[in-house]
């Protein structure tokens, strides 16, 4: 089951998607309308699953539309928390000589750096020369785990996540790294693509499945790796910020990037660019820069 | 002008603080009601100044309380945004060898890890032995400031401060350091005291005023410091962060902490240790810590 935020008349939606035509002058998704509200809201509205909330509001509703891919918006749009890892990649960390880390790197994208997941991405004049993408995988929650009493058991960790989606965790180095803090280089307005909808997890694992990970500029392979080769896959991540923090349906982790980032080749973001990312069984995300 | 976010018969409302009785053994404050949302809603509703719609509030309705301290809540419950500011006390700074930085350091405080002024807090056995306060002077955006084109100027960041208040930036040293990333020290479930009210900025500007903040362990005075010592001060702070964020009313920047730390002297916090942290003109936080 794949369920995007779509803007239909003016107003935010969940649909279920039905199918998708990608075509590259301009493709659209067709579903069916599960609920006026984003998808955000929905599942807040549904803790204890997400499913039978569909069923329920197709039932309801259920009005077929078809979208241009560009009236997709963030799925969530809103989340309360989005937790970014660092350096979760086994092959690319060991590649550039650092030790496997005991525990992982988390900072932070507040939800005002979300953009749609197809829309242009504006880089103020004269803000950078660093402009760069990090296509990754999102981890959705779906129901609300209580954190701060010992952290869950993996199978309480599983059962919170609802589903998978992509994320651009767009990045401006010079910014990243002007201080030791990398939050100033991650949360530029409107600039990280995050959809193009979720995959419910009791359908499809990405990682279990072994999916690929692939980012393209202009056509150009750049990021091709495998989701199993993450050092902290979803579920230890969720257990793992479940020790300090509780997750609230709508929450996301996005797990971090292999290599082949922009900052890896000195092959930065420049007008005009148009950055692709897709993950096996979750669909893509397309960005074109602006600056 | 103080306003305060209380809770009354279960509700969240806002009201204005007319007076304060800080008793040892349990104080309380009275007002009156200006309106029947938390105040974090009360700024996002009215954008473009929240004096007016006090005024209004406070004749709609006016109903005078007196409410207990601790049934104040975070004086904004649920900021979008809360940004954290490292290293930003120039005697500090040079104390500890550092050069002065040309950027402010920037990290995260999720919602989440908010509580109220007057509560307890509770570490999570075995968490963590490091266990910190850092008393910091928070500044509460009251007018939208749109980001990413350029930096606001002085004037318009001024005009988008709503006002000021006291927070508990509230660490576990071990957590903080064990990556390179701050956030997972610094975002304990309900751990970081906030409020007690706040202070509209038109009345009073702390900083300009050379406000003092103190922080005391069990009675025993752990922080003095002059904000007037800030190296990136209130509008300096909402200029920097505008050139690539939008701030919304109710965001929150929190400056940092001068010297005087438990991480400083090696004494952290305990079971049943008292701190409270006060900043001329705005009142204190005083949270009881749980472990």
């Amino acid at each position: 089951m794949k369920l995007a935020t779509v803007r239909i008349d003016g107003s935010r939606c969940t649909i279920q998607v039905d199918s998708v035509d990608d075509a590259p002058d301009g493709g659209s998704v067709t579903g069916r309308i599960v609920d006026r509200r984003e998808l955000g809201a929905l599942l807040t509205a549904n803790p204890t699953g997400i499913r039978g909330a569909v069923e329920s509001g197709l039932r309801r509703d259920g009005d077929e539309v078809t979208v241009p891919l560009t009236d997709l918006l963030p799925v969530i749009p809103s989340p309360s928390k989005i937790f970014c890892v660092g350096l979760n990649y086994r092959e690319h960390i060991e590649e550039m000589g650092h030790p496997i880390p005991d525990h992982p790197t988390l900072f932070v994208k507040y939800p005002s750096a979300l953009t749609a997941p197809y829309a242009e991405v504006t880089v103020p004049a004269g803000m950078t020369d660093k402009a760069d993408y990090e296509g990754e995988l999102a981890v959705v929650i779906g129901s609300r785990l209580a954190g701060a009493r010992g952290g869950a058991t993996a199978e309480e960790a599983r059962a919170a996540i609802g589903g998978y989606a992509v994320m651009n965790d767009f990045s401006q180095r010079d910014w990243q790294y002007r201080t030791q803090q990398w939050l100033q280089g991650k949360n530029l307005d409107r600039s990280s693509a995050f959809g193009p909808w979720l995959t419910v997890a009791d359908d499809y694992d990405p990682v279990t499945e072994g999916a690929v990970l692939r980012t393209w500029v202009n056509g150009d392979l750049r990021q091709e790796h495998s989701t199993s080769d993450l050092v902290f896959p979803p579920v230890d991540l969720v257990r793992y910020i479940s020790n300090f923090a509780t997750l609230e349906p709508g929450d996301v982790i996005v797990t971090g990037t292999p290599e082949g980032v922009g900052a890896g080749s000195g092959r930065f973001l420049t007008d005009g660019d148009v950055v692709r990312i897709e993950v096996d069984g979750l669909g893509a995300v397309e960005s074109t820069i602006r600056m």
